[in-house]
């Protein structure tokens, strides 16, 4: 059996000490042994400082674009095998590994290009020059320039090619070098695109470093140019914002957590109407998609309470045909949970949910999957618990769980009543109002922005191009404030701030021009 | 004797409990007291949240910049009764107190006018359209809307006025309610301008709110939607990050604390010469002004080795010069530091600083000031601490004496020596470097840019316009990583951001055009 080593140092190293075992979530096979036990993690933070950053900063934007190009191809040469390894080692089905795997490469591209658009700048002029004094000649001027010091990515277990490139892509084009932690249950993935690309010496050395296992005493040794990007459940979440080294250095530090994002559908939405029909594909592709397992699935349906009832039948209806199973099987619509402790979350979540409501399809049993071993496999049917309208059901809006299961809540139908009873999860990732009405949806948009990183706007006139709210695109940000954590991702140019330092230049004009447009040509 | 009141929730309130004496400075003659004991913080923060809030959130920009004007106006019409305040309760000269009132209503208006130019709107658009799908209907756009939330301002005793109202001004142009908090010991300043706001009800209720005393729980009630500002100690800053409420609700934080701000001498700045003066002037300004009590004073001089003993001199003849004592008397060019407490800490910090190099001018021994009772206030003569060449003097990169004290450190003459030297600091506010020698000082720039929130490009060119350093700007940012705080304020519209929501809007492009537009005549 494979053991999965790290790469830091310029080496592939493997852990010592006791190691996990990564299993097939859908059949619990073992695939893959990890442990990251003995490595010099300050060490390895060291090298990507003082050989990665120098690299990556010699280089323009453009060039730094150019590699992630190279990076992207690199694997696309590889996807079938990439896709394959996605669905044995994180029970994913052919479209949701399609969709970690293919959404890693369409995020390099989308920041190759980027850089391909800076040119052969090295310095980020950040807005216009400002005259200061009485004559133009005493000029200010924002620009940004890579941090010199690491960035530490520490990603969920279920994204991660996703996680690892959408992290990584915007941090290597700021110039700025990656040391990323995958989630061990999951790192099969991670490992093997790292080593293509270490296989290939797509990037100089030092930009990127993995490490495969624990995350030890890694963030005791972070200094203050080094930044920390986390994606995970908000007590690790808290637990890295509370650490005396990032703390005490001024650590900047980007957490992305639990979200209960909520789906709103407007009274004008008739039952079977292009919009209902929107609505209903894009809740059940949330719902059953890797699982349910996406940060950005919408966990909460807010229905106009006249149709709650319809909107319910029409949901359970075609849940019931969702054959969950060992992705390996063509027949197969959802794949298992990832792990086993996942698996009992989830278990227990439904319990939660139901105990504030009432389970109207699937339910917190265990489930064989079609084509798995008899007992084997960390599957959960996907469930749907209706709340009562304006129960206080506290639950629904502060327990996440972390797989196929959404809560229905009727309203009144009232825009003022829907952003009401969304403001109560305490800030998300996404939410989204299906409606044709614009005034109704505006009055939703403004009610939910405060609350939200980002707000789908689901009308029949984008319904044929639109991946839903559930797809993280490149150019738009990703993050959510209060229980998501308070973080800010991607959203094209406005990722690489965390990883740059925003500076004021304040003196001549000829100057200051010179340095703000250094490198272009 | 006055007593200080707070006002929260509507009215003014008297602490009960124990109370702080404040002192003039210069003579320790009592001048009020001021406690916030059995003041209920979770009332306050309900009240600014619920009152000051939508009040704040009904106004359009240009509205909320007509309030800022209307409160410089009210604060410009008490100058010379608050300037005359300021010297009293602060140890301020009257050009110190001007640089701190004149601040205040100077950035004032600097909002005031930004509010002016984005007109009728409510929303801020983030940037430009993006089109996200095959046709340009499926459209992208970010947009800012006012946190539902209260701003919590915690400010520093050197700057009551302009700390408040830099600070409020934004938040307030922004839509969010203010609960500021001054130092105790310079409160009385603070007390008083918002005493002559509530007068005359420049503000709505709830949006400007008042604790003099203890923050006691205050920041235990923070919830998702709120900031806390903090402008202070590196270790307040710590704990205020590290408190349980502000990790569990992602309570947006904003630190500016320490800060080893250094200037850098280039090696053609012949002495004498019109950029070796300019140099010289503002040293001593940042050495002396406010009693060296600026963030954003010079604390590190570099000088290139072989002009290192000229400029010594230089400056020692000039600090010799300085009358330092009570600057009610005319003659006076400095004043005494804030508090007993600021004296014993400045006090030891010369001590540290000496054992590290060698006192050219001043002591840490006590000093009758000019016009002071004998043996009362402040005071601390202005001290010039040189250290070797290439010396690792630990302390001169680590110990911030908040006082009229700096250090001379030689260096080689080249850039890369100097950015060496100066980043042992380990993030800073602003330093700056005084050459004509445009290479030299893009070379230094761009050495020095990871590591501050400002860099000020010295030459003779703007030296007849130039505040000099230790100017804030409300166009430019201030703030910076690792030990100033990892914080930013200010910087324009930047500033707002810390007050906002960021979210993407993903749909159908004329309802987000509409929304990102609205209320833009």
């Amino acid at each position: 059996m494979q053991t999965l080593r790290s790469h830091v140092g310029g080496r592939w190293i493997e852990g010592s000490g006791a190691l996990d075992t990564l299993v097939n979530p859908a059949t619990e096979e073992p695939l893959a042994r990890a442990g990251a036990g003995g490595i010099d993690r300050k060490a390895a933070l060291e090298f990507a400082r003082t050989r990665g950053g120098p690299a990556l900063r010699a280089l323009t934007f453009a060039e730094r674009g150019a590699l992630l190009k190279a990076v992207g191809d690199a694997l696309t040469a590889h996807r079938n095998e990439l896709l394959d390894l996605s669905v044995t080692s994180g029970g994913n089905t052919r479209g949701d590994a399609k969709f970690d795997v293919d959404g890693a490469t369409f995020t390099l591209a989308a920041y190759a290009e980027i850089g391909k658009g800076l040119g052969a700048a090295r310095v980020l002029a950040d807005g216009e020059g400002i005259t200061l004094g009485r004559s133009p000649r005493f000029h200010g001027q924002h620009i940004a320039v890579p941090r010199h010091g690491v960035a530490v990515h520490i990603n969920a277990f279920n994204f991660p090619a996703w996680g690892l490139f959408e992290k990584a892509a915007v941090a290597l084009l700021a110039g700025v070098p990656v040391l990323t932690k995958p989630a061990t249950s999951s790192a099969i993935l991670a490992h093997r695109m790292v080593e293509i690309l270490l296989a290939q010496a797509v990037l100089p050395e030092g930009a990127l470093s993995l490490l495969v296992g624990g995350v030890g005493d890694l963030l005791d040794h972070l200094g203050p140019q080094d930044v920390v990007a986390f994606t995970g459940s908000s007590e690790t979440g808290r637990k890295i914002r509370a650490l005396p080294a990032v703390i005490r250095q001024s650590v900047r530090v980007n957490v992305e957590a639990d979200s209960l994002n909520a789906a709103v559908l407007g009274p004008d939405a008739a039952p079977g109407s292009e919009t209902w029909e929107f609505f209903v594909k894009d809740v059940l592709r949330d719902m059953t998609q890797k699982a349910g397992q996406k940060c950005t699935a919408i966990r909460r349906i807010l229905a106009p309470a006249e149709v709650a009832v319809r909107l319910r039948d029409d949901l359970v209806d075609r849940l019931r045909g969702v054959v969950v199973g060992n992705p390996a099987e063509d027949a197969v619509r959802m794949g298992p949970v990832a792990t086993a402790a996942q698996l009992l979350d989830v278990r227990e979540g439904i319990g939660r949910l139901a105990s504030d409501g009432r389970l109207a399809v699937g339910s917190a049993a265990p489930l064989d999957g079609r084509g798995a071993p008899a007992g084997k496999g960390f599957f959960v049917a996907p469930c749907l618990v209706e709340v009562e309208r304006g129960a206080i059901a506290p639950t629904v809006h502060s327990v996440e769980v972390f797989g196929p299961v959404a809560t229905l809540v009727p309203y009144s139908g009232t825009a003022s009543d829907a952003t009401e009873i969304v403001a109560r999860g305490q800030g998300g990732l996404v939410s989204s109002v299906y409606s044709e009405d614009s005034a109704f949806t505006t009055e939703v948009v403004l009610g939910l922005a405060p609350f939200h990183g980002r707000i789908f706007l689901g009308s029949a006139k984008i319904a044929e191009q639109s991946p839903g709210p559930g797809t993280v695109l490149p150019h738009l940000v990703h993050g959510g404030p209060g229980r998501a954590g308070g973080g800010e991702e991607l959203g094209g140019l406005r990722g690489l701030g965390f990883y740059m330092q925003r500076v004021a230049l304040e003196g001549s004009k000829p100057v200051i021009e010179k340095i703000a447009g250094m490198g272009t040509p």
